[in-house]
């Protein structure tokens, strides 16, 4: 008998059971250096509304607000329809543990994607293709690991930076795959959204502490598309517009190989600089 | 004794009362064709929290799903602080009418701005100032008639547009201020940020049916950095990716007069065309 043992980002995003309560755990594999890895996370909370038995339509957008950080170990992932039409719904989610504070709030929009007037305004950017494009290779937490990074532009260069040199620019243009191919679904697209180096790295060109606070994703692309798509890695394009204050923006896009824009993200983070 | 009038966006975003339950009213001076102006909802949702007895900080994100038409008259706004700690806050509001289900759902964080690293990464896009840029005077909805919009490029042309005219792009820069003069703050900054034309408004050169779905605004400045900018206009660029099965996105930015980045927004909507 052949047996396929699970992708670790199936199991890192595992959720059990429940209507209104589901289960998950954090997962070693996407930890970063003080807890699991945002994009494991948002991903996990996807899952637990994609396999909800009231679940209907496909991920439209999602919001997920970063309220405290997630200790290892279980958790309960509180999630409430709030509204429902013929077309729409509208979902919330608290993630806990051990039933302390939340952790993570989210909001979910699922929509049926009907047809309509289709066009795609912003250009594919200029790459080569994912082949041609050497891995990063310094890698740091456990979660980078599950990901075959590839830059074309603006890989990160920590080390030479610092408050005494000029502030480098935040762009970044790079392929992005599971280091185990795993086909690209509406829960790979959310974690690879999160997936970015945090742009104070590269405006810096140091390491400081950071974490994300909001994280909202769009899906351009329904599973239709996906299925149709059938790919194992996305070109993602990166940047940001502002740091003030200990806070700083993230924009970015997620393609097909083949230039079709399946995600457009945004985030706002914490910074010590 | 004088006193003086309150502005029109402040007596429509009014809340009153309230720990947990707040109450609003829709305002027909801010209304749209089929329900309040989403921009106003927002900016009501976003003075409740601020107003609120337990608000610390300044707000930093604020996600707004828009889950059914709000009909005019009263409303509840149950407003919870999901999370706090010494620096943010995570707030919950739910907005209904008479006991039914929820029309509104959003979600904001609050932070101390503490000072930092600062850096502006994103250039002031190229315009006249306002004084020299023609007030827009194609009216039709009456929240349209509270703003002085002011298009540098990309002012809506519809009419000639619709299925048979190859796609028009969906780039807009304009300056927009209250009608009546209001000092720019945080409350206005969110409903500005969802004052730009529908996107496929432009890109079809036509109206369609259009709503906003979501809306998430990130600030880049406090109440101190605001009160410093003293102004009642910002200039705002606007654009969108892409349209797909029923859906397409824009994103925005809202800018000083001075160049100094204060929001920027993101949002996804329904079209039917």
């Amino acid at each position: 008998m052949l047996t396929k043992a699970p992708h670790l980002f199936d199991e890192a995003t595992r959720v059990t059971a429940g209507d209104s309560r589901w289960q998950g755990r954090t997962s070693d594999d996407y930890w970063a250096f003080v807890g699991p890895f945002g994009g494991a996370t948002a991903a996990t909370i996807l899952r637990a509304l994609m396999e909800h038995p009231q679940a209907a339509g496909n991920p439209l957008a999602l919001t997920v607000n970063y309220c405290a950080p997630i200790a290892q170990g279980d958790f309960d992932l509180d999630v409430r329809l709030v509204k429902a039409n013929r077309s729409t719904q509208h979902w919330s989610v608290e993630l806990t543990q051990a039933g302390s504070d939340v952790a993570t709030l989210a909001t979910a929009v699922f929509a049926e994607r009907r047809p309509s007037w289709s066009h795609q305004l912003a250009p594919f950017p200029q790459t080569k293709p994912f082949e041609q494009t050497l891995p990063y290779a310094k890698i740091a937490a456990a979660w980078v690991k599950q990901y075959d990074f590839r830059f074309v532009e603006g890989e990160p260069n920590v080390g030479g930076g610092g408050s005494n040199t000029a502030p480098a620019n935040a762009f970044s243009k790079l392929w992005i795959a599971d280091r185990i191919p795993r086909k690209i679904d509406a829960l790979s697209l959310v974690a690879m959204s999160d997936a970015f180096f945090a742009r104070i790295f590269h405006a810096r060109r140091e390491i400081v502490p950071f974490g994300t606070v909001s994280l909202t994703t769009y899906f351009h692309a329904d599973a239709d598309d996906l299925a149709k798509e059938d790919i194992t890695c996305v070109f993602g394009v990166a940047d940001a517009k502002i740091f003030h204050k200990s806070y700083g923006d993230q924009n970015g896009e997620l393609w097909s190989p083949e230039g079709r824009l399946l995600a457009t993200t945004t985030q706002i983070g914490y910074f010590k600089a």
